[in-house]
């Protein structure tokens, strides 16, 4: 399987169907067919039939997927089955609700450090016990606790110089919440979030539904 | 145009389209063709001008898309061109990130209230300004601020009880940063943004890197 053939909103509802399949299998279910699953995420069953197709998986006409197997080709397409070890840049308000996201460590992501170049803010204990690290000790921490991922959350101004720093270190991926384009090398692998494109997206479903 | 016509995923991308073409304009560009605006943001040319016509946009043939005539027609169809007023119910540090994050102040989202049930939270007062409203002024403040959407950034335990106060309010939209599914009426306008997903999604990335 290579990478460049599944296209990044097929990995995005792999994930879907990832979560989606926790909880049929928590509810008894042995099998779900591709509408089923469709159904339950707003995807058209041909949608989810061409996803799963990616990675080899076949529902059995009449039966469909089983459940827990799916779930399993998921996990491991996607990296779960392993932990992650995360740091967060910037300790802000974003940063520290991000350490402190009970869902990352129930996922397999842990965060092992948090740093910030503020004075103020270095030193400082968060509810989880973690302590804020200066930035320049980052190359040094990163390496100490084995790094996989790295978390962007500074202001704009500063997440090219962030980014940097950690295409440069051991790190193998990056998440960034600042709402700015980042200028790493293209194979680089990235996600973004930016938080205003889904107020944008719940204004245009408000607007939409006014004009009725 | 129907809301029923257009995917999703389309919805998201014309957001995405929208921030792209701010740039382009800030940087003189008068017109840009669905292959320059899918290079920059990894979508296929036949993808952009097939989202763009739902609201019948055409480009021309071997000139492109006139940057601010584009712009302009997705604001619209976005509602980028108001404002809006939006309350956040958790003031946790996810709440309180999101009611000091600049960008959405900047895209036209005012955060009016935030709301907790904590007494050790009611009545703190924000970098901002804001005061931690109680929740049982919910009703009342949503009604004299005026408040459009409802932020829910409480823990999953407590999401559908908000959810449901929402719902029964004023509020014509929820985004939802709990890890939970919400039981509320289908055309009800909802976002919701699930950070673990974006991990995961990292993982997998990173894992196709390494198999090459």
């Amino acid at each position: 399987m290579e990478n460049r053939k599944i296209p990044k909103p097929t990995i995005k509802r792999l994930a879907v169907y990832y979560r989606c399949l926790e909880n049929l299998i928590k509810s008894g279910m042995e099998t779900v067919s591709s509408q089923e699953l469709g159904n339950r995420l707003n995807v058209k069953a041909s949608q989810v039939r061409k996803d799963l197709s990616y990675f080899g998986e076949f529902g059995k006409r009449g039966i469909g997927y089983q459940t827990r197997r799916l779930q399993d080709g998921i996990a491991e397409i996607l990296g779960i089955k392993r932990e992650w070890n995360v740091c967060i840049v910037g300790a802000g308000n974003l940063g520290v609700a991000l350490a402190n996201y009970p869902g990352l460590f129930k996922s397999g992501y842990k965060i092992k450090a948090i740093f910030d170049i503020d004075p103020k803010k270095v030193g400082r204990k968060l509810q989880n016990g973690l302590v804020v690290e200066d930035l320049k000790n980052f190359g040094e921490i990163v390496r100490r606790e084995k790094i996989h991922m790295g978390v962007i959350a500074v202001p704009a101004s500063s997440a090219q110089y962030v980014a940097n720093l950690m295409v440069s270190s051991r790190i193998e991926g990056i998440i960034n919440f600042a709402p700015v384009r980042l200028n790493i090398p293209e194979t680089f692998p990235l996600e973004e979030i930016d938080i205003s494109l889904t107020f944008r997206a719940l204004s245009f479903q408000i607007n939409m539904q006014k004009n009725r």
